[in-house]
C-alpha cells in the first residue's frame, strides 16, 4: 500500500541515499525518489530473480520484451506509439543525456536548455566540453511559461541541440500543445536535434495532459530522441533502466556511429524484469501513489497560500517536486543552507539548477503525510525564527 | 558444491544465454561461463537484497568497499596491492574496452592486441573507427608464444595503445614474467599505454603463476589499466560488475577528460554486493571449482591426445577454455559450422578472433563430467564419420 508511507525510523532502517546522506536529525526532502518503497508485483519479480539465481550472460536478449513494454505503456497511457525498433536501454537517463549531447554535438558547440534545470543536464553539457545556452522559463505569476516565439533565436548551427525535459524539473510544467509546437518548429527549421527527458510524464496530475514530443508528427519524430524509465514513478532507480527511443532509424545510426552500442554496458535483468512488470502490473499501485501525491500537493499548496507566504510557489502540474522562490525571505546566505541549518531539512540547492535557480530550492514531497508535516513546520519555525 | 553441476535438463530450464542460444539438441560450449550455478554467499546476498526490497537511489556510495574488495583480493591472490584511489566501476569488461579506447586513442589510430584474441578486443578497435595492429601469438609446438622483442617495432606514435589480454583469451596463456617485462619496457620506451584485461586471473593451474602487469613496477603502472571483474570466476556475469584500475592520477585525469564518469552509467547494488561477497567470502567455493575445471581440463588433454589427435591442443595455463586448432581435419566448411551441424556441439568460431584464429574453434569445457564427455564424445563421433 503506497498511500500507508514508512515511517522516518523505517526509512532510516533501510539503506540508500536519500535517507542517509545528511545527519539523522534532518528529514530529507531531496533526491528524487519517494519514501513509498515499490509495488508488490516489482517486489515478487525481483525476488523471482534471486530464487532462481540464475546469473549467466543473459546480454540483449531482454532488450525486445523492454521496447514492446515501452511501446505498449506510451500507447496506453499518452496514446502514443514509438517504434520499438530503435530503443536502446542504458543504466540511467543521466547516462542518456551525456552520451547523446557525444553524440550529436561537436566539443564547443552549444546545447539548449530552460533553466532552472534538473543539474545533471547542465553537467552532460558542460562536462562533454559543450557551452549550456540557457532559454529560461519566466515566472509569469501563475507558474513558468516557456517562450515558444524566441526558441527558432536560439537554434542555430551551433547550437544544433535542445535537451527538453517535459514534464519539466524543477517547476513540475507539463508544456502545453503550442510550447511544444513552436519547440517542434524551431528544430525542424534549422534541422537541429531533440532530446526529450520524459521520464515524470506518468507522474502528471488530472487536469493536465502529457504530450510526448515525438507524438507531434513525423517530421518532428524523425528527429527527437526520448529518453524515459519506470524508475521514478514506479520508485526503483537503485535498479537503474532507461531507454533512449530514436524517432527514426537515420538517428538510430547517427547515434550508433558516434557511440557503439556496447560503450553503453548492459542493462541488468533486475532492471529489465521491474520496468516491464511496473508497467504492465502495476497500475493499481500507480493510482494510490498519485491519489496520496495530489494529497500532498494540496497539502503543500495550502501551506504556502497561508503558513509561508513569503515563499513563492506554484503548484506543480507533474511530479511531485516544488520549485520554492526564496528570494522574499532576505536571508543571509542561501535557503539550501537556511533550511538545512535552521530547520534540519535537506532540500536540493537551487543554484545548482543554473543561474535562474538562486534563491531558490526544491522539495521533494513524495512521503507520508506525518513526515510532509513535519517537513513543512520545521521549515515555517525556521522563517518565523529569522 | 560447485563440483555436483547441473544437468543438461536443468540448465536448459534455468534462464540465459549459454542454453537457450541454439536448438534443444545442441550442447553449448561457447560463451564463458560455468555450468556450476554460483556460490552459496553471493546467492544468499542477493536474496537479502531483494527481501529488504529497498530500491532507491545508490548513486556511487558503494564504489569504495568495491575498490577496498579488489585491492584486498589482488593483494591475497597476487600480492599486488593496487590503488583503491582509482577504482572506476563499469556494467562489463567490454565496456570498459570500447571507453578505454576511445578515451587514449584517436580515430585513425592503431590499437596494438595478440590474436587470437576474444572478439570484443577487435570490435573495440573497429567499432571506435580504429585500427586492428596485430601481434600474433605464435605456436611453439608447446603453447602459444609471445614475441617479447618485437612489441617494441610495433608501438610507435601511431599506435599508442596496447590491450593486452592474460591470462590470455583464447589460448590460455599466463604470459611469464619476461614477456610481461618486454611489453613493459616496450610501453614505456614508446609512451604507450597498456590496458591489461586480468578477468581470468583467478583461473590460473597450478603450476603456473598469474603476475599483474601494474605490479611490474611503479614504472610501467603508472601507464597501465588493469580491468578485471568476479563475475567471471564467480560465474555472474549477468549481475553485470567490473572495474578499472587506473595506475597513476594522471592515467585517471586523461581518462575522466576524455570520458566522464556519468557517462559509464552505475553499477548496481546486485553486482557490487555480489562482487564484494565472492572476493570475501567465497575462496571455499571457489577452490572446489578449480579442482572441478583441472580434472576437466586433463579429461580433454587426454582426449585430444588420444582419441582426436588431427586437432591440435595445447592445455591452457589458466581460464576453462581450449582453443583447437582443427586446420588438420581438412572440412569442407568451417570448423565451427561442422561441429554445430554435424555433432550438435555449439562452439565458437576461431574466424571471430582474428586472421589467426581461421580453422579454430574454442571450446569451454566448464560443465559437468557428463556433460563434458557427451560434448568430446559427439565431437569425435563427427570427425570419425568424415
Amino acid at each position: 500500500m503506497p498511500t500507508v508511507a514508512f515511517s522516518a525510523v523505517e526509512l532510516r532502517a533501510r539503506s540508500g541515499r536519500k535517507w542517509h546522506r545528511y545527519a539523522d536529525d534532518v528529514l530529507p526532502a531531496w533526491i528524487a525518489e519517494m519514501d513509498f518503497g515499490v509495488a508488490e508485483p516489482v517486489e515478487r519479480a525481483m525476488r523471482r530473480l534471486t530464487d532462481e539465481a540464475s546469473y549467466g550472460y543473459e546480454g540483449s536478449t531482454l532488450y525486445p520484451a523492454l521496447a514492446e513494454a515501452f511501446a505498449t505503456h506510451m500507447q496506453e497511457r499518452f496514446g502514443w506509439q514509438p517504434s520499438t525498433e530503435h530503443v536502446v536501454p542504458v543504466a540511467d537517463l543521466v547516462q542518456a543525456l551525456f552520451t547523446l549531447v557525444s553524440a550529436f554535438t561537436q566539443r564547443g558547440q552549444g546545447v539548449m536548455l530552460h533553466t532552472p534545470i534538473y543539474p545533471p543536464f547542465l553537467d552532460a553539457v558542460r562536462q562533454t566540453g559543450r557551452g549550456v545556452v540557457e532559454h529560461r522559463l519566466s515566472d509569469d505569476g501563475r507558474r513558468f511559461a516557456l517562450d515558444g516565439a524566441s526558441v527558432r533565436d536560439v537554434l542555430n548551427q551551433d547550437v544544433p541541440l535542445l535537451l527538453l525535459c517535459n514534464p519539466h524539473n524543477p517547476t513540475g510544467r507539463v508544456f502545453e500543445r503550442d510550447e511544444l509546437e513552436a519547440i517542434a518548429a524551431a528544430a525542424i527549421e534549422h534541422d537541429a536535434i531533440v532530446v526529450a527527458d520524459e521520464v515524470h510524464a506518468d507522474l502528471t496530475y488530472t487536469g493536465h495532459r502529457h504530450i510526448p514530443l515525438a507524438s507531434l508528427g513525423p517530421e518532428i519524430a524523425a528527429r527527437t530522441v526520448t529518453i524515459t524509465s519506470a524508475t521514478k514513478a514506479y520508485n526503483f532507480p537503485g535498479l537503474r533502466c532507461g531507454l533512449m527511443s530514436f524517432g527514426s532509424s537515420d538517428l538510430r545510426e547517427r547515434f550508433r556511429a558516434a557511440i557503439p552500442d556496447r560503450m553503453l554496458g548492459i542493462v541488468t535483468r533486475f532492471g529489465i524484469e521491474a520496468t516491464i512488470t511496473a508497467w504492465r502490473d502495476c497500475g493499481g499501485w500507480f493510482d494510490e501513489v498519485m491519489a496520496q501525491l495530489h494529497a500532498n500537493r494540496e497539502r503543500v499548496a495550502r501551506f504556502f497560500a497561508s503558513e509561508l507566504r513569503t515563499i513563492g510557489f506554484h503548484a506543480p502540474e507533474a511530479t511531485y517536486l516544488a520549485w520554492l522562490d526564496c528570494s522574499g525571505l532576505q536571508l543571509p546566505g542561501g535557503p539550501y543552507e537556511f533550511f538545512l541549518e535552521q530547520a534540519r531539512v535537506a532540500l536540493n540547492d537551487g543554484a545548482d539548477f543554473g543561474p535562474p535557480g538562486r534563491g531558490h530550492v526544491r522539495l521533494n514531497f513524495a512521503t507520508s503525510a506525518p513526515i510532509l508535516d513535519e517537513i513543512l513546520e520545521r521549515m515555517a519555525r525556521a522563517v518565523h525564527h529569522l
